[in-house]
């Protein structure tokens, strides 16, 4: 039974990971949040108590810590008697955490890959080309590595682990749809840091088609689709963490992401693309100033935390999976509404980071609980579904389904 | 009889001043070319020499100079004996290079109103900010300062002048129409120095109307006008320096301005606005660096110059005027079509650049000849057009007159 939580990072998704540990810190233990930025963890702390998030009497602490420093961070680990940590940090950071978490046994979670801050869009095979070379290192260490606990990757492979367990005898097909139809009320402004979610967008974009990768320009594939709550919306094939782990462990021949985008957000980041304006690159000024453009844009655009209290409107994200079961062809949809004004009022940050903060949490509770604790690497659809769908029902993402006319609540108990 | 030329500035429209200058050496005298980049200065005049442009034998020589500086640009003007300065430098300079021709009697020609480079949009009345509150030392000193002597302001001028005196016996408008059917090739580009462009058009637009100021939003009022060799274009209500001029000098009850911009520029622009790009007041990156946007957007963008060898198609600019002649209501539309590839061949400039540059050089000959050497301020209106109108037709920008069924190039010999 591990106990005790070190929360890596002070944005939008901390700020969810923290309270949601809070409310269950009779599980966990200790709360510790750790990023550069001391007077962010400690903001994150205030909003805890100011909330009276935390369910059992206990401890939640703010520290400075440069997570890229492994010495620092193992250092920081055995200080805090963590055993769960949970990394919500930069996608630059995840293979400088998880060697603290080889260094002391920690069990390690994320919610995205690692990226290599010099690269834009890396190529496919994402998770082979850094996580995975590390699996045979966490399975020597008996560590625990789970990676991806967010909601997508995170709760879309559950979903489709959950059909290939139980709704399906072969699938041709997972689409995962993520669909955002909040609205923030500003001119426009990204969900999470710009430079992030810029970089995914500005390479080519891989899916995986009949067993094999194929390559497409960002915008270039778009298709309408029919969702429940948010109704008809636009989406554009993206390339995805998920893409790779649930093609290559689930063995399915067509795995697609696709991400919704209105009109009015790809007019602006096409113009912006276009000018060269969200390039990592530096430029010089007349003056002889060198700049980062990308720096710039990320500058002038709305702190997204800053949306967060404004934020309406509900997300809707899910998998459609289709293949045969009993020799008949089936489809089903299996997906979360999320709502970002509840978010806002439970744990202060907006829908995005709700969405993908919550599952992390989901994910240490099985580790402490020892359910999901295997002592090496895994991706979820690698781990029992059941468990962990049961306990986001319960603490805030339910899980529905839609088949043909019927869409219903999931439940495992 | 003045002689010898001291050109300010060394971007696109100087060059074209240069190389006109030098086809008109013989009336003209010898060139001096002036800017803070000796570089810039050297490169047009080897482009001179390599069009062999030079009618007569004689000196072009570039100079180093900050033109902020009075006393420097003073000591400048006494060493090379330049009788008339022609200022094609940067909008901020025009207050500093009067100075420095009160304080030698040299005559001064500029293209543009002074602007302080603090402000942006300023309100009207312009000439009256600054200009106008020096005609009284330039009288007494007997100096003649010829205002806004490019196209428009400038050559628009003259057809307005030329309508009143010849054409009506009363205007009720003048509408000065500018569009550049020409083509790039680029994304986007500006055509000439962004920040000066993009500063034209992020304030209030100011208007005569109905014989006072009326003020609209930029890109609020548009219209489409069915102009000679270029078609039907649209074009959109802005402020300009001559609306202010027209509306004073020859008492015109209605004087607009309106600049054509085709849907995609207006896009780019709005997006760059909205976002806060176009600001002139520094942010702050992530990282700490203090930059101001608008400096980074010039950066990344094409620079000006380099759109030249490759820019097609043509302008039209005219004056479309409205009033009575013998009882009768009358509408002509006075103007001239220049063609970019042509400039480029003739003067290396494109053809914005190319009819900013012309009338400048034209209005020298007139000071050098004592046609328009009048020993105090002027604006274009006020000074006889036809024999400045004469020798544009000489020189490369020919006026045509377009009433009802009638288009005809205007002759004024």
């Amino acid at each position: 039974m591990k106990k005790n939580i070190l929360i890596i990072g002070a944005g939008g998704v901390a700020q969810v990971v923290a309270h949601k540990c809070a409310q269950n810190n009779d599980v966990l233990g200790d709360i510790h949040i750790a990023s550069r930025t001391l007077a962010k963890c400690e903001a994150i702390v205030a909003s805890v108590h100011e909330k009276k998030a935390l369910k059992a009497d206990g401890r939640i602490e703010a520290h400075a810590l440069d997570a890229m420093d492994v010495e620092a961070t193992t250092a920081l680990i055995e200080r805090t008697g963590a055993r769960i940590v949970i990394n919500v940090g930069s996608a630059f950071l995840n293979m400088s955490v998880l060697s603290a978490c080889l260094a002391t046994g920690a069990a390690y979670i994320d919610t995205a890959i690692h990226e290599d801050p010099r690269k834009i869009c890396e190529t496919p095979p994402w998770y082979a080309n850094y996580e995975w070379k590390r699996r045979g290192e966490c399975e020597q260490a008996g560590v625990t590595a789970i990676l991806g606990a967010g909601f997508d990757p995170g709760m879309v492979n559950a979903y489709a682990k959950l059909a290939h367990d139980e709704y399906f005898d072969s699938i041709e097909s997972v689409d995962i749809i993520d669909i955002n139809a909040g609205s923030h009320g500003r001119y426009f402004a990204t969900n999470f840091d710009p430079e992030i979610n810029f970089r995914e967008f500005t390479g080519q974009v891989w899916s995986w088609q009949d067993g094999k990768w194929a390559s497409n320009r960002m915008f270039e594939v778009g298709r309408e689709w029919d969702l429940p709550v948010v109704g008809k919306q636009k989406a554009y094939l993206t390339g995805h963490d998920e893409v790779h782990s649930l093609s290559q462990i689930l063995k399915v021949p067509n795995v697609r992401f696709w991400m919704g985008f209105g009109d009015h957000y790809i007019n602006v980041f096409t113009v912006l693309k276009n000018l060269g304006l969200l390039s990592e690159q530096p430029v010089k000024t007349a003056e002889g100033l060198e700049v980062v453009p990308l720096k710039v844009v990320k500058a002038v655009l709305p702190d997204p935390g800053s949306l967060a209290p404004d934020y309406t409107g509900k997300t809707c994200i899910g998998d459609l999976v289709r293949g045969v079961k009993d020799g008949k062809e089936r489809e089903v949809f299996i997906y979360n509404v999320a709502d970002h004004k509840e978010a806002f009022q439970e744990v202060g940050s907006q829908g995005i980071s709700y969405t993908a903060g919550v599952p992390a949490v989901a994910a240490a509770m099985l580790v402490a609980s020892g359910e999901w604790d295997l002592g090496k690497m895994a991706n979820v659809e690698e781990l029992p579904p059941r468990p962990f769908l049961a306990l986001l029902n319960r603490i805030g993402l339910p899980t529905r389904i839609r088949e043909g006319e019927i869409d219903r609540e999931l439940s495992f108990s």
